[in-house]
């Protein structure tokens, strides 16, 4: 079976500008292809993409397009610049939007869209903030879904204070490309692995047995 | 095969004081026993853990005993207060202890201690804290090589502002009722798939490759 | 002297939607009248603001109208949603477009374009994720030079899981409106202070000392 | 009026060992000393303060040695070193103490314990972190009542991955040397102030303006 990987490249700088993050991405990619896994890259940027919660924001939407991206994939990376020590705000507009797959779950099971998927971070920035991104953003890709294999986030930052980039520093941080390559391993195999042996739970049975020992929503809300 | 789970907990309050935390817990170890999973409990503050970041700091360290534990489970359940809006400081001890794992790495495949366990959040406070508390949570665990499953968090917060804790609302959420359920399932699921699938990335044979298209170590931290 | 405060509200909707960010900021623009302080609020998403980190990002850019406020104004109170846990998008863009400013800092002191501005933060959310916005966005206020009064945050968040909107419930929480009080009656007390005692640091002075015991910038990048 | 800084050290070391932190800490003394403020420095793990959320957590307990020190100090600066990417459990441990302080408001004011006081944060570690550090702390001790002055954290990070240390690699980094002495200045300018300067709102005054808005707390808590 052919494992596919989607990796949405959130830079600020439309193409054709250098982007740091897409020269981690290439390795990213050069690893996928060593282990037969597809790579399709798309750098969101470049289109246009309404800023919203939903699936589609209406006319000239082209998020219906990548979700549709989304969901034939095995493994989503999401690969992010830092900005102020969080992700940016391209990264933040595609969490927001792969929040709206909440109302996309499976008729039958409640499975959210990213279930039996794999998740995965990469992050540039020239200082700190790399753990606050993939933490976050690794936290809400399994709200999604989606699992998460060990060491599936791979960055790169300078020390401490505004300094030279990724690709000025010549891209040879022992640490990036250690992690870059656990991540594309780890990724590829858990991907085959949820494949092969989908998770079987019914989260629409499981509500169904919370509802008998909670406060009902109804009564929940009301205020007296 | 038996899965075992191990939940930490990580309440400030020493026994025999109630724990907020402890009753969720106990939700958690209700549906494990439906689920023939082998559940233990472990109240951090009751026993005399020492502050470092090894994994044996010595005369009087009863970490070595927990760690022990840690290695036989399948599952690992990280469960803490929030104080102050981040997890409290029993639990980031628990954490820098657990990084002494990355010097019990195996042998031969470089591994990392918690490589084919899976790793789960549980948070209680009166209010806001507890993505920031799961999200880094589990994203450490992912660093010591533990696999997330989806919906691997569960958590009860009250509204704004300082107010009654998850005893005393009486413990009827509705939310916090199927994140309990989706958790244990999705983690029980998990820690078998794993458990007859292991994990064969070999980290040792990565890093060696990774070397050559980097800089070396100790060319890296000269300074001129 | 009139005191001046901008409140910049990053809601994810165009007017004429409901936004519940809004719902607060009255409270705040109510307060800040009974003080004297004049109040201006600009609803972001209604203008066409650019993606970037620069503070003019060309043609058809409408930042430098809204930064330009932000130079008059003596307190920045920035209001956001929250979404997925952190800070919304429009607001990390904002933060992101304000980071122009290091470029903008005083010929003769060195100082970043907010010293001697007071920073504040309102925060809705149907739940958790307040502390983390709050946090960030002060502390990201700080580095431009803002400084942030005691109890300087205010928000509102639900109960743990989805829910009601702060519009829905009423906008009678007891801590939130106590919060939006001590925000709006320290920011102003502070910004007059302020204005009145203008922080004499010179930051290009202590630059040139801070140069000579230290790694000379170029050198600092040479990697060997 | 003589100023005073105490400079909480929360390294996990216990003294003679060598700490990185202290060792930025010493920068921010001598600055200090050059600006006529007299600064002491605690190393918390060296006292045996007991986890807990109280300002008295009973026998043996040096924690109200401690928070003597702070009420009778202009400048409470919190030096931390990270560990998995955020603030080490040492630092968290004196944060949940020192929220202790909330049942210790002024009895005509209701102002928490730090009102008038100036907050900073000073940070080491091999990598990442910081700002989500800092932003935590100094967010906090905002709640508490201290008022944060521009650019009042100063730290060192290497770049991504584990690596030397902050004396390993001679301490002569550019941007920590500048923004110890941004912190200092501004810290000590904004002590003064306030110490001449003292925030008069009465919290007690406008609660019971809010509680007329609000639903009664008696109410609010009664589930139906």
């Amino acid at each position: 079976m052919a494992i596919k990987a989607l990796i949405l490249n959130c830079t600020l700088k439309k193409s054709p500008k250098e982007s740091n993050t897409e020269a981690l991405i290439k390795k990213a990619v050069a690893h996928y292809q060593e282990l037969g896994v597809e790579a399709e890259v798309v750098r969101i940027i470049d289109h246009n993409i309404l800023t919203g919660i939903s699936s589609d924001e209406g006319q000239g939407d082209e998020w219906p397009m990548i979700n549709a991206k989304v969901k034939s994939a095995n493994i989503i990376v999401i690969a992010t610049p830092i900005w102020f020590g969080v992700r940016g705000s391209v990264c933040q507009m595609v969490m927001e939007r792969l929040s709206g797959g909440y109302d996309e779950a499976d008729p039958d099971t409640g499975q959210y869209p990213l279930y039996n998927k794999v998740g995965a971070c990469i992050v540039t920035g020239n200082e700190d903030g790399a753990h606050d991104v993939c933490s976050n953003t690794l936290f809400n890709l399994t709200h999604l879904g989606a699992t998460i294999a060990p060491n599936s986030d791979s960055y790169w930052v300078g020390e401490a204070g505004p300094g030279p980039s990724y690709i000025e520093i010549g891209q040879k941080n022992l640490y990036t490309n250690r992690t870059i390559s656990y991540l594309t391993h780890n990724t590829a195999y858990m991907a085959e692995l949820l494949a092969n042996n989908p998770i079987p739970t019914n989260l629409k049975d499981l509500d169904e047995i919370a509802k008998n020992v909670s406060d009902s929503p109804a009564k929940k809300h009301v205020r007296i």
